[in-house]
C-alpha cells in the first residue's frame, strides 16, 4: 500500500488534532499547530481563520455533499435511498487523511467536554442539512427527521467501522455507511 | 389557574436564561445571575457549582428520570412501549417553571453557539441515557440506538409543543411527547 502523503492542510488538521489531544483545546495556539504541521502561521491562516475552524471546516463540506447527494438522487427513490445517496456522496469525498483522523479525532473528543460539544453540534448540523434536503423533495415532517437521524448514526458508525478497519475486515466508507443504514433500517422493524 | 410562584433555584434558572439571551453566555456573571433572581451570591452557590451548572443541572435530572422509566417497564413492554415509560417518568417531574422556561431557553440557544453546542450535547447525552438503558433490557444495539434517538426527538418536540401550547390547545407534556413518538413511529414504516 502506497504511503499516503498529506498536504499542509491535512498536517494541519492532525497537528491540531494531536495538539487538542495532549494538552487540552484551551491551551493549544495557532503557533503550536503550525509548528507541530511544519508550516508558517500564516500558512495556517490561508487555510483556517482560528483554531475552531480547524474542526468547523469538514463539517460545512459534508453537510453540503450529503445534501446534494439526497437532492440529486433519483426522484422515484424511496426516502432511506435518497439517504444512502447522499452518504455515498458524502462517502466519495472522503480520503485517506480522513480515514487516519478517525481514531485522532475520537481520542481528542473523548478528553475534552468541548469538543464533544462541538462533535454533538456538528451531528445535529448533518442531521439538520438532510433534514432540509428531504424536506425540499416533499418528505413530510417526522419521516424527514428520522430518516435524517438514521442518516447521522449510520455515517458515523460507518466512519467508526472504516476508520478501525484493518486489511483482514477492509471495505469502503460507503460500504460500511450503507451497511449501517441498512441494519437501522432492519431496526426499525422490531421498535414495537 | 393559581400563579405559579417560583423559588430560588427555578428564578436563578430563569435570570440565568434570560442574561444570556440578553447579553450573552460569556459575558454574564454569576453576581449578575444572582441580582438579577434576587438573591446573594452565596445562594447561588448553594444551588449551582458555576453559571454552566445552571444549563447541566436538569440534564442529568432528565437523563435519570428517562433510564429509570425504560428500567422500570414491564418486562413483556416493546422496545417503544418501554421508551414511551421513560418519557411518562420524565414528563411527571416537569411543572410549570420547565414550561416558563422553554419558550426563554430556545431564544436563549438560537442566539449563542456556546449554547447551541451545550443544547446539543445535552441530546447526546439524553440518548446515551436511553440506549444504556434499553441495552440493559437486551435489546439488540441498533434497535436500542434508533429507539433512543426516536425517544430524544419525541421529547423534545413533546416539550416544544407543550411549552407553546395555550388554553385552546392544552395538553400534558406526556400527551405531547407520545403523540410526538407515536409520530416517529408511524413513519418508521414511511422510510422505504
Amino acid at each position: 500500500m502506497a504511503r499516503w502523503e498529506p498536504g499542509a492542510r491535512e498536517r494541519l488538521v492532525v497537528a491540531a488534532v494531536d495538539l487538542f489531544t495532549e494538552q487540552g483545546y484551551d491551551a493549544t495556539t495557532v503557533a503550536e499547530i503550525a509548528e507541530r504541521a511544519g508550516v508558517t502561521r500564516s500558512t495556517f491562516f490561508r487555510h483556517f481563520a482560528d483554531k475552531r475552524e480547524v474542526l468547523v471546516a469538514g463539517q460545512e463540506t459534508l453537510s453540503r455533499l450529503l445534501a446534494e447527494g439526497i437532492a440529486e438522487a433519483p426522484a422515484d427513490a424511496t426516502v432511506l435511498e435518497a439517504v444512502a445517496a447522499g452518504l455515498e456522496r458524502a462517502a466519495a469525498a472522503m480520503g485517506p487523511a480522513n480515514r487516519e483522523l478517525g481514531p485522532r479525532i475520537k481520542a481528542a473528543v473523548a478528553a475534552s467536554t468541548e469538543l464533544q460539544e462541538r462533535d454533538a453540534l456538528k451531528s445535529v448540523g448533518l442531521a439538520a442539512a438532510m433534514t432540509a434536503a428531504l424536506l425540499a423533495r416533499d418528505v413530510p415532517g417526522p419521516t424527514a427527521h428520522l430518516a435524517a437521524e438514521l442518516g447521522v448514526l449510520a455515517f458515523k458508525q460507518g466512519y467508526a467501522q472504516w476508520s478501525e478497519a484493518n486489511d483482514s475486515a477492509p471495505g469502503t466508507l460507503a460500504q460500511h455507511s450503507l451497511t449501517a443504514l441498512e441494519d437501522f433500517r432492519k431496526a426499525t422493524t422490531t421498535l414495537s
